[in-house]
């Protein structure tokens, strides 16, 4: 059957559909989420179909086509293109298998990895895998041949020289930029340490975020290798290179209902760290009410489903479980962190002192896995002697910053409020949700200056009228929301 | 926030969805499928978030709206409406909840369904519903909850005596019209059987789709009731009527995978039952490798559970399992199929005897059931009188037909092709799914006309030159289409 293009002039940003009117559908006994071939000329692409019952969305004789396809056959509004019956995928079998409870094998979860990265799965296929996963935990075998495969589906790098060092921390603490401290640290010792980063997806700021108020963080996977040859290390934002791009698409369809399939963010985190060839890992999992983890027993189990999965992989790792009780450092948005960064580095009165001592003891763990001598030691020379910060500003340069910036000089939100305190005590508690939340609210992390400054912490003993933190926003009616959500939001008990 | 309305011109058919720009929605720290309320006036809905990236689909300070969300909030391109954050509905913990293994209470039920019925929920979210019941079983309490609430969110028919008779049919088997032979028979003999049936989804023609051949099948409630009350009977179209809403959305994202949760294929069936107010039921469960149920096995697992259930709900049951390895009855698609069902009810020699011989069986059922006395004898009498003959004319004239329509006028497609038996030969076996899809290549069930007419069955002994099945279309163009699928499968082996 030959049709007509009409550009529907939108991205789905996925999933790969075209729009028949419901007399073509008929024609050839199609029905929604069936399959489809496209072509024109010698380019051909199969996708999923969805079906217009009026002719004002598709009028009959016309196939609708969202960017993504257009794209792919390089076609345009008017363009006429070949439309015929293609089978489901193969992988829609697995899934029901893998629903029945049985164990699938490589052919089968490449199959499904092959279709999720081709975009050729519907969001409720997709979600079927995951609950399958969620409901019958995927085997350490199953564990080992996903993040393979989600690792092979994308962009692999190699390094010449090792050991490559790879850190990962299991989110949901704010301020942890544990990363830009331990990149400098770590390849100032020597050791490779290719870091790629993510930006936030629901917090106020991603290593990637950060390192971005300092320098640029897209580069290609080629740029990003010749920075590492020549520096050691390097921090970029993982989503400008194609590694294990699989995963993205998972977890979209893991947020709706907050599920966690352990043995996906297993496969998820390793096939990241796959992906860059690292051969030894450092896994921060923070524990605490509103950390990703909650519990010292839930946080022990991961620590042994990592090691297991490692020593399949063939990697050195440590798993350091941490307190994610409070944030970590003072400032909590793209530009605050960026200056704690800078002020741990060098060696900074203001600097925050939880945030360094986390960094040389990841470090120093760093370091002992890979069997440096007296591990402690080294991590604090390589930070007080100013070689972690003299990476750093290299590392700056190498990404195309301004490595004599001064961290006093990082432009924050000139809508500034600071709360000051009712009454003097204890602090009790800093909740890292509302604390999160208001950062996001007051603009960070698109508005790079915006978010919160913490003048205390847990334990702290404030008077009354001292202050107790800073909200920063880059307009006024940012700062305006952030300081009602205080109505509404306790970030601190005292 | 304000923000104005850009009508998005699309039907989404179901979830309530509404398009942010990125700009606002993060002012809100908003993500996709967060849930917002939109307000008018006193009206308020909510609505699943979904994000614009650019400015081209729905600029700042916009909000796209698609129909649904239009017409219950009564606004349109251009007017003011007010957007503030709602929470996600409970439901999403339920489903968590069921995820886990957890056995669902009353409440929880409750709130799914109405979540559901009220379009709260993403396909994603449902999903995860679906596959939730699929790997943990719902309990015969957990369906009976399930059923209860699928009912009681819509609309409930009343009758004022009984028994109240329905039946309905585990579908999959091409031609079996039981349905418009049985409802007369049934309404003949006294009893009461608002029988509501649907459309094809899938197969060359409904009962729904057949009926409307001879009358219209598209009434409200009170209508159906009136002629009930009037009749003891009636054939229409379940979905003009707001009956168990929930079933139709439920099943939408069962399909992709082809998932049958077994539970929920009970409390669905069930459900309709219950919102008729039936008390005595008939279940036919036909088994064959291209029917729903492939093996006896799982077709009397299926019957205990229709008992068990029944049960709790109160009502009386019978359950067969019949034959469904060939189509049942000669004709496939509407016109065909009304026409060998008037062919049965008028004692026509050309009456499908395989048809006639089971729904005797049915109605003799159905009257042991109820209680009346010699039901085998008094179903033949019934049929051979006339009696139905003449009742299901009374309903064809109540549901706005032609009673005196003889079934040698009913028109049939135009397009004609017969396949004759190239050789000599007995039939080994009729495959449902080829002659399925052959029929609906040719145009069934949309155009009426279409369809095949089946001129042996299994067991038949055919020379050469015999002639085999005819193919009806009402365009050339699909004959041709069905004619050369005809190369692609194979109906019949002989």
């Amino acid at each position: 059957m030959e049709l007509i293009v009409k550009d529907m002039d939108i991205a789905t940003g996925g999933t790969l559909v075209v729009i028949l009117n419901e007399e073509d559908a008929g024609r050839l006994d199609l029905h929604p989420l069936d399959r489809v071939k496209i072509g024109k000329g010698r380019r051909i692409e199969t996708a999923i179909v969805d079906i217009a019952e009026s002719s004002k969305a598709v009028p009959p004789g016309k196939i609708g086509l969202f960017e993504e396809v257009l794209d792919s056959l390089n076609v345009r509004h008017g363009s006429r293109v070949s439309l015929s019956v293609a089978h489901k995928p193969l992988s829609l079998d697995y899934i029901r298998k893998k629903l029945e409870g049985h164990i699938l094998n490589k052919q089968e979860i490449d199959q499904i990895v092959w279709d999720i990265v081709h975009n050729k799965l519907s969001q409720i296929e997709m979600t079927y895998f995951v609950a399958a996963s969620y409901v019958h935990a995927l085997t350490p075998q199953e564990t080992y041949l996903l993040t393979k495969a989600i690792a092979s589906h994308g962009d692999t790098l190699k390094f010449n020289h090792g050991p490559i060092v790879d850190k990962h921390c299991i989110g949901g603490i704010p301020g942890n930029r544990t990363t830009m401290v331990l990149v400098p640290l770590v390849a100032a010792a020597g050791l490779t340490i290719p870091k790629t980063s993510s930006r936030s997806i629901t917090s106020p700021a991603g290593t990637a975020d950060t390192m971005e108020v300092l320098a640029s963080v897209s580069f290609s996977a080629r740029k990003m290798k010749t920075i590492v040859q020549k520096l050691n290390g390097c921090i970029v934002w993982g989503g400008a290179i194609n590694l294990a791009p699989a995963d993205d698409k998972i977890i979209q369809v893991e947020k709706p209902l907050g599920i966690d399939a352990e043995s996906q963010l297993l496969a998820s985190i390793m096939a990241k760290k796959q992906s860059v060839s690292s051969t030894h890992l450092l896994i921060d999992i923070p524990v605490g009410n509103h950390a990703k983890v909650k519990s010292r027993k839930g946080a022990l189990h991961l620590k042994k489903e990592f090691e297991i999965l490692a020593k399949k992989l063939g990697k050195r790792i440590k798993v350091l479980i941490t307190d994610g009780s409070q944030p970590i450092g003072n400032g909590i948005g793209p530009a605050l962190e960026a200056r704690d960064v800078l002020w741990v580095l060098r060696r900074h009165e203001k600097r925050p002192l939880d945030l360094e001592k986390k960094c040389l003891r990841m470090a120093a763990e760093v370091f002992k896995l890979c069997g440096i001598k007296n591990p402690s030691q080294k991590a604090k020379e390589l930070l007080d002697s100013g070689a972690a910060y003299r990476k750093m500003q290299q590392i700056i340069r190498a990404q195309g910053g301004n490595p004599s910036i001064l961290p006093e000089d990082i432009p924050l939100g000139k809508f500034v409020y600071t709360q000051h305190a009712s009454k003097g005590g204890r602090i009790h508690a800093i909740h890292n949700s509302p604390v999160s939340h208001i950062a996001r609210i007051a603009g960070a992390p698109d508005d790079k200056g915006a978010g919160v400054y913490l003048h205390v912490h847990k334990g702290s003993v404030v008077k009354r009228g001292d202050k107790l933190f800073t909200l920063y926003a880059e307009n006024r009616s940012k700062l305006a929301y952030a300081r009602d959500m205080l109505r509404q939001l306790k970030m601190l008990d005292y």
